[in-house]
């Protein structure tokens, strides 16, 4: 009899259920491509509930622990599947599986992202393989897009849209005209945010999946805590209106590569785009990403970036590589990411970043006050675009001018915002966008 | 000392040369990514000035041929890219490279569609590995993503803009009014256009590839024969402009396959989409993937389809990853591609589709007409969504009535046409665009 291959499943939740489902339902097509069977044999969750749910789904020949080394030290199972939300237990479930030389797939993005080199280096020592194409876009494949579609190119840029939950409330304040409050509110509503959103809100979440496309493309090994991080939740509608009304451009939650040199940019922030590039119409909760490569040019990979099947798409392709290679014995010969542990490469400073940026400045309805505010720019080589203020006479008390700069240098551009907020014309703190085109 | 990956290159044209230059520019990029240094060992061409040029290059350790045997026998070879244009040439190339043991790169649409069993089937006979991700979608990696990325996935259906000429030509005929012959002419001065583009412009490039990404999804062996092939030679500015300004609609050369049960829609012919559709947005001579998996949901692939370098990009990825496995020993040791001989996928005839249709009739300035028309198409179960018709009274000669139906069965509406262009009253054969939405 054929020899099957043997998967032990950590963390049963969204994502694990829809992995079991997935392999299930297009078992005949999976064998096929793999060559034989592939099946479950363990599953683990430290939540009886959920194992009691999952029994009910009557999977064939599968047992079940709430004991993750049960599944790890199992010397039948090939790979190990971990799904667990946890980042410490997740990290110590993956290292275990890799030393027990075990191969593994994770959807985990965040102990990717902190501990890149640990994981890939352990696992080079082991000659094991570690997949997770589920941990960045969710159904959208790019880890493989950048690791070997794109593999002949130096990666000039990433622009990504990396996360569902802030596109979704982005979109709700652009095309909808809510505010921020109303807007989360709905995507909790829709379970496009969870009830502790902070984590996608404040960038975070993009910034862990920018690090491993980072880290993918030029294998080198980048910190965390490098990378700027700003998120949405002082993000205010009229910003979005006046972008868009006014100058053309959308706002998105983008995380940013760029190359310069043998130095990398890389920060999370709120972007203006132009209205027709093509990430502007990536909407709701779908993610997508924008690479440039110095040979295949300008590409753009778009989808769900999350949802328990698109999710488990991803995992379970992983798995149908993994497998294929186990039951031709050849898995773990050629590893599947460059990770040197020597190269680091620098990031550049977000203050010697040079960009075009939207400013709103709130001031009191006086003459001169523009002519003072964009020599305090002048003076400091920050250029002015195009400039819209609103009309006079309405004897308003707060009066925005809002403007669109030339590409100038962020500390600059600081500094000089730092010295107009102190004029006594000007009410309130002004409003930074960076612009992207 | 390490042993290298060595590599044949066979036609030197623009894509060759676009390799040749990548190889060399991005050198240390790829040796990282292979484990040792992939060399060009020899170039053929037929073409003695061509050598010639490529001779200025002056590439270490390459000699040059003009017989595709010398390349193809050397033992010290291990991998033969295939770059040639003419179908019988590249055929026999490619079959004699995999007879000998050499693994394949190649960029050939035609030959794959013409003869994907035969070829796959000796590859798999000889272990060998034939590799082809520039055939389709240029520097876009659409067939890992199928073949890889997505492999969890039933493929529910593929929407395609797989021909960057006839894209190119349609959005100017959108976005600037033109009519096809003055777009043709400037997509042949741009370079987007071939002197002789019948290939690109009757749509059967697209049919090639729409039958790769077909076979990969599918496993299976398609005719390229059962395959419906309309292409844009015939459309008119009018039509683009009324499908537009008034019902919404876009139009694209699009290749669409559907999975219906256990057969498949595949065609290609222009098409009308929604304007908010992903692929609405795609201008000029890009291309795009849109792809519905039943786990992944909707995902889009976009980018450059053609060119020197795009092409190249996707090559070289492809020579990477074989070059890995043969340094490793590994290469062979699993199949590429799941080609089944025996599985065969039944087409849907055209007629028997069932979609959305754009028709324009050309009648006389008289009362009653469009009561005439749509009594015959709802006498063939095709009933009308909206209606547009020219103001009365210019007493013009040739009036347009336009129209979207609903969803109605092809052959019927053929029907309709054929009795509807009978009347008295219609003027001319009428204009039949199919919906996607």
């Amino acid at each position: 009899m054929k020899r099957k291959v043997n998967i032990g499943l950590i963390g049963a939740g969204t994502v694990g259920t829809g992995v079991i489902k997935l392999l299930e339902r297009n078992s005949s097509g999976i064998e096929q491509r793999v060559g034989t069977g592939v099946v479950i044999r363990k599953i683990c969750d430290r939540d009886a509930l959920r194992l009691r749910r999952i029994r009910k789904m009557k999977i064939r020949g599968v047992s079940f622990t709430g004991d993750a080394m049960d599944v790890i030290s199992d010397k039948d199972i090939d790979i190990i599947v971990e799904l667990i939300g946890d980042v410490p237990r997740a990290k110590e479930v993956i290292l275990s599986a890799i030393r027990k030389g075990k191969h593994v797939v994770t959807a985990n993005k965040a102990v990717l992202a902190k501990h890149w080199t640990e994981i890939f280096s352990e696992a080079d020592r082991q000659n094991v393989l570690v997949y997770f194409e589920a941990s960045v876009g969710g159904g959208i494949p790019i880890v493989r897009a950048l690791n070997e579609g794109l593999s002949a190119n130096r990666i000039r840029s990433i622009l990504g849209i990396l996360n569902g939950t802030t596109n979704y409330i982005l979109t709700r304040m652009t095309d909808d005209s809510m505010d921020f409050k109303e807007a989360l509110a709905i995507a909790k509503q829709k379970g496009f945010a969870e009830k502790n959103p902070s984590l996608d809100i404040d960038g975070l979440d993009a910034a862990y999946k920018i690090l491993i496309l980072s880290s993918l493309a030029f294998g080198a090994r980048i910190k965390l805590s490098d990378i700027y991080c700003e998120g949405i939740g002082h993000v205010v509608q009229k910003d979005i209106r006046y972008a868009r009304d006014e100058f053309g451009y959308i706002l998105k939650l983008l995380a940013i590569l760029k190359q310069k040199g043998d130095k990398i940019e890389l920060r999370v922030h709120p972007t203006l785009l132009p209205q027709e590039h093509m990430l502007s119409s990536v909407e709701d909760e779908y993610n997508a990403i924008y690479v440039d490569g110095d040979a295949a040019g300008e590409t753009m990979f778009y989808g769900r970036g999350a949802g328990e099947m698109p999710a488990a798409s991803a995992v379970v392709s992983d798995v149908i590589c993994l497998a294929r290679d186990v039951y031709n014995n050849i898995a773990g010969c050629v590893p599947h990411v460059l990770c040197n542990p020597k190269k680091k490469l620098e990031i550049i400073d977000i203050k010697d970043i040079e960009t075009k940026y939207y400013i709103r400045f709130t001031t009191l309805d006086r003459p001169g006050v523009l002519s003072k505010i964009s020599g305090i720019l002048g003076s400091f080589d920050v250029s002015i675009g195009s400039v819209y203020q609103m009309g006079h006479g309405k004897k308003m008390q707060d009066v925005p001018i809002v403007m669109v700069t030339h590409r100038a240098k962020e500390g600059n551009v600081r500094k000089a915002l730092s010295r107009i907020d102190r004029l006594s014309v000007v009410r309130k703190k002004s409003v930074l966008i960076r612009i992207e085109d």
